[in-house]
């Protein structure tokens, strides 16, 4: 199975997208989320679609929670790299705003020169944690999706906090939820993949991981209380652009994929930034 | 005009406080945020409701951008004082899942000895902006608010990155938004004091801010687009309490207020972390 957001009038429902591309809706978003662990169980029973538009799956107040620096190759490679491991996970934060899915357009900020590609897992919450424990924390997982966490490194670099390069319009690809039963446990190994126009630039695998999805929400769960609908950004493995020498950012034409076992295949174009002037005219709204 | 947010069946509205304490009803939130200086302009003209329930007037899905470091007092007590001052100002993420109302309560997170305070202005954009002028950005915002972006220091300096430790649950009471025109420019001074149990600890003016609301927004909008319903935090001036010897964080029982000139005193009391666990039982939430 795979679950999609789709927009009709006002509204956005959840719905699962089937292997000949046939959409068929599940529940409205808020009430998918109010029990997505049953709406999995049970096998989609809502009006199919012919002609859908797809977006993020994402509850607008959701919190996006990114873990920065969780593989020890893209630690070595990066500006942290003399900076001890700390115990525990680097945590940075993403708004749903700058969400998108697969077939997005992503325009590169006026001040930068080019973006960067960080393929990686996110995990879906669907329980409440507070004060969770790790094995609580993991059993409140209820899917997984590929993610391309693209960065504006100039903004991402310009004082000690990422946020401004982790938040740029369409920047945050995001591919259908797997349900977890059908993605298994992350340390058994899934292979994550990026490719820019066909050639590979990342190739790692999740048993790489410093910090656990369990122990992560777990930690973070004792600060503030994880909701179902949250989302946790599990980190990109080595071989991000900005480390490279030369060093190698995406381009308006490019194509970035992220592909992970078992997830599928995430694919983006990488636009030029007149497309973020356009969507200030009235009635035109960017890719996203 | 003091603009707050009233919850009522499953809906958010958004509503004039008058000096009496009446309420009056302007719009549904979304309609609210889909014309701002409109609905600013005109005398409100819906309901008086008799028993509101306040929650802030924020759309779950707006970005909640703060500015670290805005008032050099502030930057020399703390533990960036040896860095050089960035051109730019220090940015980080609250979540809207974060903000409460005055009176709520603050509960203590499991692992933190104390919560920290944090008196500062929150200005509201009204238009969107992208590739803005300071000039267009200042001209965007539509109101102002007294705002405590309270801290758990712990879990904020834990590692590189300051998000988990500035997102505990109803750590970020917001005041009433009263309207810019009403306010007039922050670089003409207003004066920004923080006490705690009726003890003043910090007494800053606006003209002492680095970046001023106008720069900063044309900053980020450079970056990604600024939509009507965000928000920015403009900092806190000095006199924090884990920079003071002893080290001073405010225990269950403290009562922490914040007054701006213009804007209003926000009241807010700090209680145990238990209540925390509470708000898992069903049919419970907490206090924001």
């Amino acid at each position: 199975m795979r679950i999609v957001g789709v927009a009709r009038g006002a509204g956005v429902e959840v719905a699962s997208l089937a292997e000949d591309g046939s959409v068929t809706v599940i529940a409205g978003l808020e009430e998918f989320w109010s029990d997505p662990e049953g709406f999995l169980a049970r096998p989609p029973s809502g009006e199919t679609l012919t002609d859908a538009r797809f977006v993020p799956p994402v509850l607008p107040g959701a919190r996006v929670i990114c873990i920065g620096l969780n593989y020890l190759e893209h630690v070595a490679e990066g500006s942290y790299r003399d900076a001890e491991l700390p115990e525990y996970p680097t945590l940075f934060a993403r708004w749903t705003q700058s969400l998108t899915v697969d077939g997005a357009e992503i325009p590169v900020p006026a001040d930068e020169d080019g973006l960067d590609w960080e393929g990686e897992i996110v995990a879906w919450v669907g329980r409440p944690l507070v004060d969770a424990s790790p094995e609580e924390a993991l059993a409140a997982v209820v899917g997984y999706s590929a993610f391309n966490d693209v960065t504006a490194r100039r903004a991402q670099k310009l004082t000690s906090q990422w946020i401004l390069g982790k938040n740029a319009d369409s920047s945050g690809p995001l591919g259908p939820m797997v349900p977890a039963a059908e993605v298994g446990d992350l340390r058994d190994g899934l292979r994550v993949r990026t490719r820019v126009n066909g050639e590979t630039v990342q190739d790692g695998n999740t048993t790489e991981m410093v910090y656990t999805v369990g122990e992560t929400l777990a930690h973070i769960s004792r600060t503030f209380t994880v909701r179902p609908g949250d989302l946790l950004a599990t980190g990109t493995p080595s071989g991000v652009g900005y480390a490279r020498t030369p060093r190698w950012l995406l381009q308006p034409g490019d194509v970035v994929e992220v592909e992970v076992d078992r997830l599928g295949v995430l694919r983006n174009t990488i636009v030029d930034g007149k497309q973020r002037l356009l969507s200030r005219e009235p009635g035109r709204e960017g890719a996203a």
